[in-house]
């Protein structure tokens, strides 16, 4: 018989592009999900999880955005046949589902959806194939009434995990206003209204002047490449820029602004009308120019939404990975889009949702130091001898049942410096110690890691000798003298 | 030009064996999740969150059950011939991290991973091709004091989501000890052994008089069909079935049964001797044998386990879908297997952990009435006047600020009988009214919705005057009288 061939060790390895998170990272996340889900609640939204697995069919295979028709989704058949993918969004799903379940649904459908969603994409830095997703939508609902809801919900939402009002802006632009400046224009080529969308697209990256180039002969780009223009005349390409730089200082100056760039076109003059509802309705909800705006710049989306665009931004500074400063930028997304459900039933069925970007938000107050100190470890209870094991299982028992994280040490117990270490790793409050002498006289030892840390790296001796880190106290007292010690480590 | 084929609609179906979940199911998980990621934090174990997808190098490609070959996972291949898949648990995840990190890690590394698993197999009902697991493991620890501690911490979980002591049993058994007795019956041939731990697997089903049957030449079961036996004569086969039965009714005379059936085997005593300890530890922590007990019977992973095997079943009675009383059952499970990370490093590393059924014990919460209530949608404050949005959105906003989960009617205002149907869907306790006339003379309709569907099903003519559902107040009381009815409401 042929000898069998070893078959070699495979990799330890996370898969390309995805990632694995721990400890912190874990919870919170989870924490944010939780609060922003209490936020949609409070607003009338109803969770919805559908599985992550989805037919090919019903999901439609690529993604939505025209501009990357190449970013595919991660795809299996299935032995009978079938296609079977992983979710790229919550939005495919949605569609599905209300288009599944449409009579047992209440008319509007506010639901709320959070969890990973999947994209087989090449991954780059910071850019994964897995990230979470936060999404809240509104179907039924043709009024932009709740559209200006979402918009305050997003407000809401932000203030409540923690970005306090003036280091946020959320940020409202209106593709029928777009439509209308089109018309205007008299652009009836529909491939040159698309080049158009597609140079608007770029207004974030290359400004006014960059996208008056672009409408017209071309631009130079920062590498130095040609970059062939639309072939507008400057007076052709004056309405967009018009548009785009509409912003006043009040909602009233804008919505004037727009109105001249719409001129006498009819979906202008009704997107600008749903602007105008929008600003009056949040409003009334007290919802001021510190919070959410009119904003004709906002472009990410226009070709993709129908009505509504909105954006939220952070608008404090961060330092780049090249040491520059720059705004923290976009951390959520939405718009109105009809249409959710045509390619099921027929019918149109219009809708209005937000997404946030979760990691991009914990990034954030990371980066401003609100969330990510190391978290405090558990006490540990150390193993002087192995036979009494019963007696620090007891201890940490106690420890628990007073409201304590705390565990006993579960190594191998022969060397005591591994134990240490082990608390030191595990960033560990206390240790506690009861050896045989100890045991005899009743006795424990009770050490602050935290303080003993301290006073290790500044302490004078004097300090030392005043400031002790390590206790004996009665076995009795335990759990007191570790309330007690934590207590002052809290301060 | 050939006519462009219609393509026709794709179907709205959820896919083959996976589910959505709607509402309070989504919640009522995910407060469930919570709770027990509390539990297992106090107990110093640490989040960990590996993506859904690995290689399939990694998971390897099968379940690790070996009655189960052909239960696979949902794997494919990408562009660039890598294999990936969706994991089928979260032990699997947890090897590779623990290889990949090894050296980053706390020695022993204590985790806990909660989420959704994929399995391809043939759906049934109730049975799912994505569930949640909920996963806490000890890794790098030798001692069964690791296992008694989870032990303990699987008790503390099930009380902490709401299954009351009495109501469940946690049973710990050890696989070392059937291997005792298995070399006490003298069984050398590999095969042999094997057919007799397939046998034991049966005993929850068969119980004692079938498992003897099996053992010997063989059993007719329900269905008619005769099942062969393992061919073992009814001396050979007696110290299993002692083993199976050897419960006594204290933890001694169970040990004292099991010291009896294993004879003279080393690993029979050794596997005895961590029972002992275990029920040491576990007395010393205050757990006793109404929440934790030593029980031969539980067969279940025996034969993928190699030491320590426990099981978490819920004791009361529930009617099945036929009718017939039945006991709940297990909800959890678990055990210590050796070389988690054998087959990337080449290196031994013990661990134990415990999987805990979420969806299992949310059904048996529902089955007691302990959650799923239908929950109280949002107050509704319906449109009277289209024109009077910003109007109601003030009261809506208003609402949100005092704390009270509430919406504005986003719908088609025309019928205002569709606005009171939606309310009802939603489940809203209460209704605002607020048309032209309420406008000019400053008050509003306050609707009790709770109140008018009790009156309108049961009450008398007498007791609808006493006890009107809907109140006239001034418009400046909305908060205060919203909050005075759904305070009644709550009682």
């Amino acid at each position: 018989m042929a000898k069998e061939k070893k078959q070699p060790r495979p990799k330890a390895q996370t898969p390309k592009g995805f990632r694995d998170y721990f400890g912190t990272e874990v919870t919170e996340r989870s924490d944010m999900l939780q609060k922003i889900a209490g936020v949609y609640h409070h607003y009338g939204f109803d969770a919805l999880e559908s599985s992550a697995v989805e037919t090919v069919e019903a999901l439609g295979k690529f993604l939505p955005d025209v501009d990357r028709p190449n970013e595919g989704v991660f795809a299996w058949q299935e032995e009978d046949s079938d296609w079977l993918a992983l979710r790229y969004d919550l939005t495919a799903p949605l569609a599905r589902v209300y288009a599944q379940y449409r009579n047992d649904l209440p008319t509007p459908y506010r639901r709320y959806a959070m969890g990973p969603v999947w994209r087989n994409e090449k991954p780059g830095p910071g850019r994964f194939r897995q990230f979470y997703q936060c999404d809240a939508d509104t179907v039924g609902a043709p009024s932009v009434a709740a559209d200006a809801e979402i918009c305050a919900m997003l407000s809401d939402t932000l203030e409540t995990v923690g970005i306090p009002r003036g280091d946020y802006l959320v940020r409202i632009n209106n593709r029928k206003v777009l439509n209308g400046v089109l018309e205007c224009m008299g652009l009836s080529d529909d491939a040159q209204r698309d080049d158009v969308l597609r140079t608007i697209d770029k207004f974030d990256k290359v400004g006014a002047a960059g996208v008056r180039e672009l409408l017209g002969k071309g631009r130079l780009d920062a590498s130095g490449a040609y970059i062939d223009g639309v072939g507008l005349s400057d007076d052709q390409a004056a309405p967009v820029l018009a548009f785009l730089t509409s912003r006043g200082d009040t909602a009233a100056q804008t919505l004037s602004n727009l109105r001249d760039a719409v001129g006498s076109s009819t979906i202008g003059a009704e997107g600008v009308g749903e602007l105008d509802t929008m600003a009056e309705l949040l409003d009334a909800g007290g919802y001021g120019a510190d919070r959410i705006i009119l904003d004709p710049s906002v472009v990410r989306g226009l070709g993709y939404y129908t009505g509504p665009v909105f954006e939220a931004e952070l608008t404090f500074e961060i330092f780049d990975e090249k040491g520059r400063k720059r705004q923290f930028g976009s951390v959520s997304g939405g718009g109105r889009y009809d249409d959710l459900v045509k390619r099921f039933t027929g019918q149109s069925v219009p809708a209005t949702g937000v997404s946030v970007g979760v990691d991009r938000l914990l990034a954030a107050l990371r980066e401003k130091g609100r969330i990510g100190s190391q978290s405090r470890g558990p006490v540990v209870v150390t193993v002087m001898d192995r036979d009494r094991m019963a007696d620090y299982q007891a201890m940490v028992t106690e420890l628990r049942n007073a409201g304590i994280r705390a565990e006993v040490y579960l190594g191998n117990p022969k060397n005591f410096g591994n134990q240490l270490k082990y608390a030191d790793t595990r960033n560990s409050p206390i240790a506690i110690i009861e050896g045989g002498d100890e045991k005899a006289q009743g006795i424990i030892q009770i050490k602050d890691l935290i303080l003993g840390a301290q006073i290790a790296q500044n302490a004078t001796l004097e300090e030392w000798k005043e400031r002790p880190s390590q206790f004996t106290v009665p076995r009795g007292d335990l759990v007191a003298k570790v309330r007690e010690i934590l207590a002052t480590q809290a301060q």
